[in-house]
């Protein structure tokens, strides 16, 4: 066989089973040994004064958690952002928060807060005080009231806000009341650092913790009190979430070629460059040809492998994982390539991702208009597990659209910030596992979520272990009729909001009596 | 070299350059002759008695245009057809069409009309009665009102239909009222076909010919009435259309893979098939990086190459082309591969194009929303010279489809018709240029329009030589303040009223006598 018709004969079929043949690393297991968050002892410390006082308390607390849910704070609409911040910053200092700063940014202000128990340990406590605005689909009539609903599940708080996040984090505070009226102090020095646009994305995150980072920076850990449970009281802590980048892509018309000014007739396609086919080949060229292998040359190899420790977490995830369950959940037959296990569990946390969130141009109406439109666009997200950095991903990104001749394709950053992750094996996880532990609530423990959040502002720019997560139940982030379970009915598994404070109580006693001192 | 290393190392040089290893093919000339529609004796009958009554009645003829404008006949929101319909057929009997008859469709009524001059040669009319809908962007009050506007270029009828398609259609209409008024009968038998649906695509234009089609087909040649000398009054006789395929594309989640139900988190990525992407490498599959090279197997052998005579009108055009103007007018910097002259009107014509009109998919507004979306639509369309044939684009298109994997993806066949052309030296041709010469209005002849129309059902339904065209200036089809002129001011070439009604009574008593009989 010659040469030249080797070659020709072979590439159509290499070209057609790129999938195959492109550099997805392959990452091989070197334990077979299972995380058992059983081992963690539950935490043992009992604190009776102070549960009974929460129990005593619980009329009140509601009512502290209403009091939030009724305050509007819409960030994307600037709906009620000053007098939450200002309900926040007083709540801080009813409590005794010796130190409370408001932090102007171009956006809307943070709140900074100290509590000095002249403690060892050190715990920052990240607070949003923002929610998502509303529509019109609520089953209550105002979102806003803070009305008690009884659920199949028993009696929930339904608000905007309830779940994400007002609920649990007053919650945090009442628990904080508590062992302060118990027990006249807490058993850690307490930062809160919150902020009003965690629901933009938190664009100016950092510059609510920069007046106090160095500080900030000698705690012992962060904490994000979130509602993890599920109905029936199951539980996964996540240790850290993917990073993003989030972009759009845009083929124009100008001095290369293409319609510069508007639409024109579709028969001209013969003579002019389509912007709509160039971006359609833009993107085309970075995956395979089913869509699920980046084609970016060095992009799967910046990703950091799997450790020891996390094979350990992934090995014990994959004993119980129910793939048809979340796939039924999703509308969704099968994974890619059709992975199960331990191997879908590894390409959903240590796959960099390439995805379309949205693609327009032309006419996308009914019938037929026949034009060559001028533009193109494209929003595409690429998730990033720890070592793929943004800056990174989006030079690649751009280096291979010009290597590919895509010099004319405009990518235009919206957004990007690496993952984050806390080992396991830290004070806090161990404090925190504990703590689910003692209430039953056994949880599975995964090294990181597949979905992003820029929680990189506490492992990195303030180095500290973080957990996001306890014990509770809510649903509807984001959605109509979002709650937080209350009181629980009979059979439920999840905690109430008695439970999920003492929990609290527990956690950071916890913390002081387990965290090396640093 | 190993043979498997050269595979690797020649494959994505290949596979970057394929715009320049397609099967695009070179038509190379076998002639520099240039058809000089010179040489075509002007027509030089005289019909000085019809002219002079032509001059006497223009009042009235100008009224009979308001009248057909008044008429509202909106074929997309079915308003005034069924007036319409009747004017026109009332209107033929009036003129003393001795058989009329209306022609029920599953869409808008047809009309077919027959005048009997016992003539040797016959020619048929093609009409369409219906308009376009009417934006609120008129500087005149009512688009339907049928005003006389004083143009910079004279005086002008400003109405919906104006020049798209009633004012010509219905001078023609007086033309033939004008012949039997002075000379009693015509000079050729005359039937007329009209459709109310032409700006619907003309659906069911075969249906309104297929109760007269055998005799349809026995006449000479097919006529349509049109405007198309520009404002100085130069004028492109073009000889034919390309055909078209206009077909959706789509990609949805099923069994296959993808979520099938509504759009899921972006983090899935990592675990499901993406819609989206599916879609933008079945497209990009079709045609090379550039987008100006189409992928299909067999999609460029089908076209038949530009025949000898077809080579001397392409010389004849290519003489005084002016790209940079047509580039201007578009907003276009440049033609692909920096073509110019001969071998743009080559590409222009012979071109099978591949083009986007519309493609959408996700979240098209602002900002960022992490969505993998479970359907993403595309419209496309690729004209058809002359030898491609619509079912066979179609085939190929799906088969190529089929042959990458891409067998999930969708096609929705929306139109697909084939071109039309008719040769140069036919009578009707012969005629039509003839007339042109004789008003001093010299034609450029193209072998057809890179543009496409169903006239097809003239030339291969009908098997009849057809010409679209005619003396004559308007503006404005399917925009605001649609105009066709009637009285040219000082020093404007373009054709009025009164010599576009003459040069249709030049052009029957042309085709008169100079039609073979057949």
């Amino acid at each position: 066989m010659r040469l030249s018709t080797a070659v020709l004969l072979l590439c159509p079929l290499l070209w057609m089973t790129g999938a195959a043949r492109a550099e997805r690393p392959v990452y091989p297991f070197t334990t077979e040994a299972r995380f058992d968050s059983a081992t963690v002892p539950a935490y043992a410390g009992r604190h009776d004064a102070v549960y009974a006082y929460i129990d005593a308390q619980q009329d009140a607390h509601v009512a502290q958690l209403q009091r939030w849910v009724r305050q509007r704070s819409i960030s994307a609409a600037d709906d009620g952002i000053d007098a939450m911040v200002t309900l926040l910053a007083d709540d801080l200092r009813a409590l005794g928060f010796g130190e409370v700063q408001l932090v102007e940014t171009p956006g809307h202000p943070g709140v900074l807060g100290y509590y000095d128990a002249g403690a060892p340990t050190t715990l920052v406590v990240y607070m949003m005080y923002d929610v998502q605005p509303v529509e019109p689909n609520w089953r209550i009539d105002d979102p806003f009231a803070g009305d008690l609903v009884e659920h199949e599940l028993g009696t929930v708080l339904m608000a905007r806000g309830a779940m994400n996040q007002k609920g649990p984090q007053r919650a945090f505070l009442n628990a904080v009341a508590s062992m302060l009226a118990v027990e006249g102090t807490l058993p850690v020095n307490l930062y809160v650092v919150a902020e009003g646009e965690e629901e933009l994305g938190s664009p100016n995150f950092g510059a609510v913790l920069a007046p106090w980072r160095d500080r900030l920076r000698q705690a012992d850990g962060a904490f994000f009190p979130m509602l993890i449970q599920g109905a029936t009281g199951e539980a996964q802590l996540n240790l850290g979430v993917k990073g993003i980048v989030y972009f759009e892509l845009e083929a124009r018309g100008g001095a290369h070629g293409g319609p510069s000014r508007s639409e024109i007739h579709g028969s001209f396609k013969s003579l002019v460059d389509a912007p709509a086919l160039r971006l359609v080949q833009a993107i085309a060229s970075l995956t395979s040809i089913d869509g699920n292998t980046v084609r970016i040359p060095g992009y799967y190899d910046a990703v950091r492998p799997p450790t020891e420790a996390e094979q350990t977490l992934v090995n014990a995830l994959a004993v119980d994982v129910d793939d048809a369950a979340l796939q039924r959940s999703l509308g969704v037959s099968r994974w890619v390539d059709g992975l199960t296990g331990r191997e879908a569990i590894v390409r959903n946390l240590w796959e960099p991702t390439l995805n379309i969130d949205g693609i327009w141009s032309g006419y996308t109406g009914e019938g037929m208009k026949t034009i060559l439109p001028h533009v193109a666009t494209a929003k595409l997200d690429s998730r990033l597990p720890p070592g793929l950095e943004p800056d990174a991903a989006y030079a690649m990104i751009r280096a291979h659209l010009d290597a590919g001749g895509f010099e004319d394709i405009v990518l235009r950053p919206l957004s990007g910030y690496p993952a984050a992750s806390t080992a396991a094996d830290t004070p806090l996880v161990q404090a925190a596992i504990g703590v689910f532990n003692k209430y039953g609530a056994k949880a599975r423990v995964a090294p990181w979520l597949a979905g992003s959040a820029p929680f990189y502002q506490f492992t990195r720019t303030l180095d500290l272990p973080f957990v996001f997560g306890g014990l509770g139940h809510g649903w509807g982030a984001h959605g109509p009729d979002e709650y937080m379970l209350l009181r629980p009915a009979d059979g439920v598994g999840a905690a109430g909001l008695a439970e999920v404070e003492k929990s609290y109580v527990d956690l950071l006693h916890a913390l002081a009596e387990g965290a090396r001192p640093r």
